[in-house]
């Protein structure tokens, strides 16, 4: 009997490890593929596009066939029936999960979307500089009906806006996002209108001039050291539309400079450091595995609002980083943190673009999207109308009328790339992002001081232990009750922001 | 009939594609590597390389099992038994030559090879800090029984040296190479003896003084765009080993800057430029399959070698481009153009290192470690022998005999990499460039006037019809033999050494 099972152990082993090997080598040439996109969008030549499609479009179909393999299937099913690690479960349970879905589309179906989404992406450019949403408006119809497609193969009898929300966020159930969102709604819009009638007027001009790239480059670097991001794992530099990524050996920042707005690219910075430095957080030895890879969508976004809106853009932070700020540009000497605190975090209830959007309106911007793209998914909306849909949602919660739909439902490019299920992800992430943040303070007491001096290693070291070093290995859910004591919710959310703004805007009623 | 015949072709056509389908898989996935390889040398943070060593064996071993499957045999087997087109058969010829060499080596031999030289190369980095060759003697022994093991493995009953050659020159026999590092050494040394009898001595300190880097940087991209390099498919960075990658879509140039070696950061661009360029004239519809790759080491390094020396170290260039140095570095204005050409073209008989010899020494220096290297792999030689073998050999070929190993025969990293056979493709790279470039100039006239006033189109052009555009699709006897009306032979080079020498070392006999 002994000898039985030692051997039964041993052939587990022989199993796992193998199953292993082949999750590993997916992972590498997912990562090989993450540099070549990165090489695409900062370093390389106008002319290499050609080639460059080709190559990700092979490591692409390499990587689908390493995963959908029947060998995986078997051996998933193997490990399935055997007694695991609970990190060998982990490691299962998320393979599992892209197998099944991946599995249960035919091919010939994710190649339409692709040859859809690539022929849909000049369109929606042209209608966008036009004007003119009738030039999308039947590829759009196309990706709705294709993606509803998709997402019947996936589940034919669950809600297809479910499906494909999971595609983004697989842990975290549609109910959990529509409530929270739901209370965004409620709750946003009269604090929204309560600073619309206040009579406050923050300072505006901290930021006002014009700033050397050179310089906000030099500053961009002072903002990461002075953070903590770690140079020997990463690197900065500029692209059109600022991103980060990379491995924990390897994670880099993008960030980009405009002349008339220092400001921006300040917060940007530390936003896509915060992406980083969570992929920095997670473990050397899960390299290649989920275990050493970031949870999804909700969690990365978490990380990087985290840093650029409680700590970027907290009064502390401004006090600490103004003088650093001083260094690089003398004309900052007559302003002051308080000024710049302010400028920082000025609410604009007439903006309609949501990339523009601050802290409070950013998550109508959200909210609309959210409700238009799961009714036409869902089939309750038809393409025609959401212009006017649109239009009327940000009358009805901002309280402002597009007059184009260049300004109106033709301004994100998500949708052109078949992306239905994704903004509400940004929303989820600023909501967690409160939740740890007052979780953290809950722990080491209130950061204010630690920031005004500089001093971001605890609050960092609470996330790596709590977060970051944690990779895949718990679900959502469980990452998050374990991390806060409690299931994801909007209330640390909703507080911050009362009291910060109602602060700010010397609101009675918050 | 006709139907049949017409079913038949169908059929294979169907095969063809099939085969080219997994020829372009197999090139993706090199290139993907090879971007990586560019990225690892010019961009990646200090501490990715445990991550970037595992994507580069993931992608290696994906592309060694691409080409070694079955499948690819079969599918070999039955084009080589149709009628192809000629571009076909060309790519057929390539592949089946690829295909045989490596399912020929058992899997473990490479990678007990790879391991072994991965092994090798920090004893080698310490024995040449220490002078102490002893340190690096028994790993040297191992990789040449295991290189002796894998070319016994491709052809037991052919010369191991001669198999080891092929992997950097397949089709140009070791006999005729041979033959020319011969007609070299017997021409080169008594040509060199006449030069340090000769009485002349150039002008050596045009480029003396120190020149700052950015402006280097600057001269660097000056010399590019003088040649023509095509800045939408290309670029140029710093890499501690300059080097050129990519394909003809994307084709980058590295150099370095030393503050004191200005001649040498704009010898250096040039040489690259060679690389690059010809990479850029590889047929954008070939790009995928051989049609659309370079031919192989020897063919490449007489384009670097071809723009460095016969163009980028003549006289009219320098007519032409110490205008244009003398904006980025007024301290030329005193100097002549002759000044700087005679200190582009001392010779330099007393210099013990490969990497810092001229235009004539070099080739001793070559041929040096080619007897030595074949002797090592067909048994002839020990190990323990290198040493003093290699000092007699300096002494005797270049009248100097290193005082340490270091300076000596562990000066070269590539034994430590495994490679034998690889060092003579320089020299022939040289030879060939002499070839070509006469053959150009017996088509199109003489350069000179062209190349003081800065026009290269033309020179370029007959390289482009010639030789780049052409890809693999000639063996290179064929290439060689259209582009000049002859087999390679070091006639041309000889006469151009002879002549340019002779000339400005005022030697009678030459």
């Amino acid at each position: 009997m002994a000898t039985d099972q030692a051997q039964s152990d041993a052939s587990e082993a022989d199993t796992y490890d193998q199953f292993e090997e082949r999750v590993r080598r997916i992972s590498n040439v997912g990562n090989a593929a993450g540099i070549l996109r990165w090489d695409q969008e900062v370093v390389m030549p106008d002319e290499g596009t050609p080639a460059r499609a080709q190559q990700l479009s092979t490591l692409s179909s390499i990587s689908h066939e390493l995963l959908t393999a029947d060998e995986t299937g078997e051996l998933l099913e193997e490990l399935e029936s055997t007694d695991l690690e609970d990190e060998q479960a982990a490691v299962v349970r998320e393979v599992r999960r892209r197998y099944d879905r991946e599995t249960s589309v035919p091919q010939e179906l994710v190649e339409e979307i692709s040859a859809t989404a690539s022929n849909a992406h000049p369109k929606w450019k042209q209608a966008k500089e036009d004007d003119d949403f009738e030039h999308f408006a039947p590829t759009l119809e196309k990706l709705v009906d294709l993606k509803r497609e998709y997402a019947n193969h996936i589940d034919p009898d669950a809600d297809p806006y479910a499906v494909l929300f999971a595609d983004y966020e697989p842990y975290i159930d549609l109910e959990t996002a529509e409530r929270v969102l739901e209370r965004l709604r409620e709750e946003l819009v009269p604090l929204i209108d309560a600073i619309d009638d206040s009579d406050v007027a923050l300072a505006t001009d901290a930021f006002a001039g014009e700033f050397d790239d050179d310089d906000q480059e030099a500053l961009a670097r002072d903002v990461l050291d002075s953070l903590g991001y770690d140079w020997d794992r990463g690197r900065l530099d500029t692209a059109p539309h600022p991103f980060s990524s990379g491995t924990q050996f390897d994670a880099r920042v993008t960030t980009r400079f405009e002349e008339d707005d220092l400001l921006g690219s300040i917060t940007s910075t530390i936003h896509e450091f915060g992406h980083a430095n969570y992929t920095l957080g997670l473990p050397d030895d899960g390299y290649g595995t989920p275990l050493g890879e970031a949870r999804d969508l909700s969690v990365h976004e978490s990380q990087s609002r985290l840093w650029e809106n409680h700590v970027g853009r907290s009064r502390p932070f401004w006090e600490h980083f103004l003088p650093i700020a001083r260094e690089r540009f003398p004309e900052l000497e007559d302003v002051t943190p308080e000024e710049t605190y302010e400028a920082a975090n000025q609410v604009h209830d007439d903006n309609l673009i949501r990339v523009e959007a601050d802290e409070l309106t950013y998550h109508l911007h959200i909210v609309i999207r959210f409700e238009i793209e799961r009714d036409l998914i869902r089939g309750d909306l038809e393409v025609s109308e959401v212009p006017e849909v649109w239009n009327d949602k940000y009358e009805d919660y901002l309280g402002v009328r597009p007059e184009t739909d260049a300004a109106g439902c033709l301004q994100d490019i998500h949708w052109s790339h078949g992306d239905f299920g994704y903004f509400s992800t940004y929303s989820l992430g600023s909501v967690l992002a409160a939740q740890l943040y007052a979780a953290a303070e809950s722990d080491l007491g209130e950061f204010d001081d630690r920031i005004r001096e500089g001093e971001f290693g605890e609050l960092n070291g609470w996330l790596r232990e709590n977060v970051h070093q944690h990779g895949k290995r718990y679900v959502t859910p469980d990452l998050i009750e374990q991390a806060t004591g409690e299931g994801l919710t909007a209330d640390y959310f909703l507080e911050y922001v009362a009291s910060k703004y109602g602060d700010l805007y010397e609101l009675k009623e918050y």
